[in-house]
């Protein structure tokens, strides 16, 4: 074999690949915003067949061989088709040792778990749901065992989600969050100036929210030719090549902050999308780095620049015009006050930026107690009420808004909530960079959001996977991750809004 | 080889058959209702390496090989396994016929096509569309003679839509149906009493049209945990399975029947698959008979029912409420006669229940001189407006309203036109055996469907593809296929709404 055979074979593979995930990718998107409530069976018989075709392709030595083969001959191969070697195999290492049966009937589980946990949450019924989480949790500690047997199995599914992340630095990570936010919370619930939100709490018709959904993502510079917005129940962002990416919101009568946050939030992922370099396409490279760079990049539009003054004095004539009743009289700082309001609460999507950090933290430490087999799935709702308290002070009054809120869980994605405090902490140190190159407050002002999706598009978005966080750090601040920009921001922040001296 | 182990080859290769055509009609549907508009050109990747699979799997000698066991140990199996067999052996005959490749970029063309022809509709501009239809014709011709090169191409194709339909039969009931209606046409166009329909001609909003569909589909009993509603340019009804089934519409701002008529005919069609057998689940039996017999079912619902005066009886009340001002002093007579107003026109699925047969000749005389290659693409606007002018009497302004207007050319569906024509005389001949048992207009006028529904699944919707169209004509009529009761209805029909002596 000549490795211009053997990558010619790796596109070939990659092609396959991509075509499986693209119609999976589909078959998921679809289930949560377009398909009929009870079609779960034939579609969990669908991706249970489609994951087993796609394994077989991927899992076999044929593949294994061709790896080796162009790893041994990487001289002759550019940076960048070693990099997708290396990430393949890196893929093929952790796919090649969970036995084909079990990867299928896993694909299947977390089918049926979605249909389960959306009945569930509506049904406030969490005992319903706990024997399909309590499959997952197994399924993904015997899986991590698979994968790394000599590892902690949490630190495994860390990995998964940023490369390199593990409870060691967490922990680090968390403590020093919680020796910085804790005592800015204390003190503006003891000596803040209150900030009133009552006039967000009205009626808000989703014909007008869905027109200040348009509005936001023009003014985000998205493509709409080749970005769509669905209607879900639990907010995401999905894609299926760069040139097809799709965000979703809800829309909730009483609040049209909630579906206007969510826009910037999905949106700031689908940028990224949007921008990844053409030459990754149909290769493993292509999409965001990784769920922490990911969710830096929505964060970043959803905390930095979507609740700053400045956005909120763009967009409020438009607000003015869609609900000229509800905001009669309220003014872009008293708006912009309102959407930051720091008050502990149960939902964290919901959830003001200072406060998100600890609906994480109640998270992480209950998928650590998980991990370790430390508690079981039924204590889950009595747990979550324990740390929401510590974290929080707040009673949780039921499992729907309790631990049932989150999608996560019934999705598989154990580990993946630390990426987004994480990323929050990325988007705080990136923000810091960008304000030395741009004048970030007069460019939302003016509603010239084009250069900072450059700036991004320069040092994050264009490389996709081609490199790992701490690169991609390095490439936009000069630095490796310091979470004190993070704390900084924060305190800045919200010292400001409340008066605090 | 035992016949169980054959047995157990052959569903496994259903169910793989069923998993790839359950994604590519994800994609294809998808494309359609929620995908952003230029992302047409990954997902025809997709489309063409799922294409290339799914035509592995089935276009091979082991298949050959399988199917050919089956049919000499055809008395081992019970009468449902040969008709499968049969069944499938059809298919592979065909399929096996067209070299891959030609399969895989057919299914790309379609897919480009797609898009291509919603641009020209938009732009009104046909040679941009031409290029694409010249090769799907093309393409069509070339693979009707890979699958019976003595016979002539159209028939085929008309045969893959409706089994032992061929044109010699059409000219008959093209030219029986011409002989009747053409001259009822023209008695009410002289001396038909007058019909006011300006009422339907004011704004409808489209909440409204919304909360008017879950009506219909509730009325018609459709179960809407397994058939969800979308919203698309040309409204279809697609399933996954028959627990999956989905309808589209389009609201059009300015006419509150066009989605009305569209939600009644689309869920006829949903009926149907929604109570195919249970048995035949992931068989290549699964879904309607032809194409000819779904379309007997969404038209008897749309027109035989819809249009019906004791279907206005029943939703008048429903429209009064949500559309209070635009019905004011409307009464259901007036609403019935309005929505059953003859009046030759530009677009198909605007037509009358009277004129509509026309247009399909339109289309008929049209594929045939395609097929015979008798005319080029480019003339296809001319003609097409010849046409009009010859059935119609009217005269076509563009081309978006011309031969642009419908999508079945631009997704390879020539030879399907006559199936509706087909269809709604099938309808006509099934609710004649219908009124033997049930007092149909009573039941419509309670709101009482159930028991139509039911009679429909007993001689026509539980058998799905395990019997051929004339077969279920005998079990639903006790005849074979008698265009008379169409021409005897319509003539019925309009004669009264026209108070024609």
């Amino acid at each position: 074999m000549t490795v211009q055979e053997a990558l010619k074979q790796l596109t070939e593979l990659e092609k396959t690949r991509h075509a499986y995930e693209h119609a999976i990718g589909l078959i998921y998107c679809d289930a949560v915003t377009a398909a009929p409530e009870d079609s779960g069976r034939g579609r969990g018989e669908t991706l249970g067949t489609l994951s087993g075709l796609s394994y077989e392709v991927f899992a076999n030595p044929q593949v294994g061989g061709l790896l080796a083969f162009l790893r041994e001959h990487s001289g002759e191969l550019t940076p960048l088709q070693n990099r997708q070697v290396e990430m393949l195999n890196r893929e093929y290492e952790r796919i090649s040792k969970v036995p084909q049966a079990e990867y299928v009937q896993y694909a299947q589980l977390l089918n049926e778990a979605d249909t389960v946990w959306h009945r569930a949450k509506r049904d406030n019924d969490f005992p319903s749901f706990a024997p399909c989480l309590k499959q997952i949790v197994e399924t993904q500690r015997r899986f991590a065992g698979y994968f790394d047997p000599a590892r902690d199995p949490y630190d495994v599914s860390l990995d998964e989600y940023e490369r390199g992340l593990d409870q060691a630095q967490l922990d680090r990570f968390f403590s020093a969050l919680r020796e910085k936010l804790a005592p800015l919370v204390h003190r503006i619930q003891a000596e803040g100036a209150p900030v009133d939100d009552s006039f967000l709490h009205q009626e808000f018709p989703i014909a007008q929210q869905r027109a200040l959904s348009d509005y936001l993502m023009e003014l985000m510079t998205i493509d709409r030719s080749h970005c769509s917005i669905g209607e879900t129940e639990h907010p995401f962002t999905t894609n299926f090549n760069k040139y097809d990416v799709r965000i979703t919101t809800k829309y909730h009568l009483d609040d049209m902050t909630n579906s206007l946050f969510s826009v910037v939030h999905e949106g700031g992922h689908a940028l990224y999308e949007l921008h990844t370099g053409d030459e990754l396409m149909n290769t493993c490279l292509a999409g965001g780095a990784t769920m922490g760079i990911h969710e830096s990049q929505s964060r970043l539009f959803e905390n930095m620049i979507g609740r700053s003054e400045a956005f909120v004095e763009r967009i409020f004539p438009k607000l003015l015009e869609l609900f000229p009743e509800q905001l009669k009289g309220v003014t872009p700082r008293q708006f912009y006050r309102a959407i930051n309001k720091c008050e502990p609460s149960l939902i964290r999507i919901e959830a003001d930026e200072l406060t998100y950090p600890l609906h994480i933290m109640v998270r992480y430490d209950i998928e650590k107690l998980l991990f370790a087999g430390e508690i079981s799935i039924d204590e889950l709702p009595r747990i979550w009420a324990e740390k929401m308290k510590e974290y929080l002070g707040v009673e949780v009054p039921d499992d729907r808004r309790g631990v049932l809120q989150d999608s996560h869980w019934s999705g598989g994605s154990l580990g993946y909530f630390p990426s987004y405090a994480i990323g929050s902490a990325y988007a705080a140190q990136i923000v810091d960079a960008m304000s030395r190159d741009l004048d970030v407050p007069a460019l939302v002002r003016e509603g010239n959001l084009a250069p900072i999706v450059e700036w991004l598009t320069q040092r994050i978005y264009q490389y996709g996977k081609a490199k790992d966080p701490d690169e991609l750090l390095r490439i936009a601040t000069g630095k490796s991750f310091d979470p004190t920009y993070y704390t900084d921001y924060l305190t800045r922040k919200y010292s400001a809004i409340y008066n605090l001296k």
